[in-house]
């Protein structure tokens, strides 16, 4: 795919995405594509920075974004990747307009849709359906976080590892292997070992 | 507070929650109280069962749940806990009608408000406003899950505890102490320990 989509081929991104989850009326779908706004990533440029007040949330429609904070031991901790077809943003900071703690970077080449947090009470005005939406996934990426929190509590770094490499095997070729172990709670150097490790295990097969 | 809340009393309780974040009218407030019923749990009782299907929403008025679930080696991995005005569910099960892999139950005498899925289409069509405040309280939850997996991944066991027991006093009180050291990710003699170095921290102040 083109890292240039072109304002249809976002708009049916974005519409096939919501279409999953409820029925807009073409003016509401038409409410939708005229208020969110689309934007160019290079790699390392952000959408948010710590200290800064979040103000929009972002449809990530292509590319890869991270959301981390910087640790107090200089490290970063990375806590969500967003890929296509994911909503990414400070939910906190953009609801009560405090700082955030987080910063919102592209890993690579990356194009969003924008929702603006001074359209957003007028858009859920005109089309009051996208509540029923964004509960739904609000609710999808509450259960996919408390479900990590039950890998990192219940299954070591190594199961944590083979079941997300399972899972998002594209994925885990895709970005930088010193984010993966920040993600996966462990370090580069562990990750390092284990694919060392899954390398013998596939060459003595 | 009695263990058994009369009628209003619990109305009340969602009332006051509900208009923190949406102001409903007269006649809405009172189709969501009809649709609502209350249900009184003896401590171990379950409001849910792995395997079975997850067919409601619960609003904890009083008391205390633990979400749970049985791990591969035998333990119990709690995942959360539900206090007064927390929703709690297994909503992916709720959602995609799949058997739960989870336990809600009881830790004491507790008392719910029940919005049973049979009702909860029609509910959301007659008060549609509550597609935004259940989208706020799952964007409260997701926020809330993300930042404790900040802590597991980013703080030592020790200072896990020392937040966690500062921010709910009373709360680590009330909760065996078992079932604390499970949400927190490490051992009950692991907690003992460090109950213990506090109370002689406090003994030679």
């Amino acid at each position: 795919m083109s890292s240039k989509l072109t304002c249809n081929k976002m708009h049916k991104t974005l519409s096939e995405h919501v279409s999953r989850h409820i029925q807009l009326n073409p003016n509401e779908e038409q409410v939708l594509h005229s208020t969110l706004k689309s934007l160019q990533l290079k790699p390392k440029e952000y959408l948010l920075k710590e200290y800064e007040i979040c103000n929009a949330y972002y449809f990530v429609l292509s590319g890869c974004l991270r959301f981390y904070r910087n640790t107090e031991n200089g490290t970063e901790q990375i806590l969500q990747f967003g890929i296509k077809g994911w909503w990414i943003s400070d939910y906190q900071s953009f609801e009560n307009q405090m700082p955030s703690e987080y910063n919102i970077q592209a890993i690579e080449q990356t194009e969003v849709l924008v929702l603006e947090r001074k359209d957003y009470k007028q858009l859920f005005n005109e089309v009051p359906l996208l509540n029923n939406y964004f509960r739904i996934m609000m609710q999808k990426a509450y259960t996919a976080s408390l479900k990590k929190i039950e890998l990192i509590l219940c299954q070591s770094a190594e199961e944590r590892y083979v079941q997300f490499n399972k899972a998002f095997p594209d994925f885990v070729q895709r970005i930088p292997q010193y984010m993966l172990a920040s993600f996966l709670g462990f370090t580069p150097q562990f990750l390092s070992m284990l694919r060392s490790k899954k390398r013998y295990a596939t060459s003595v097969k």
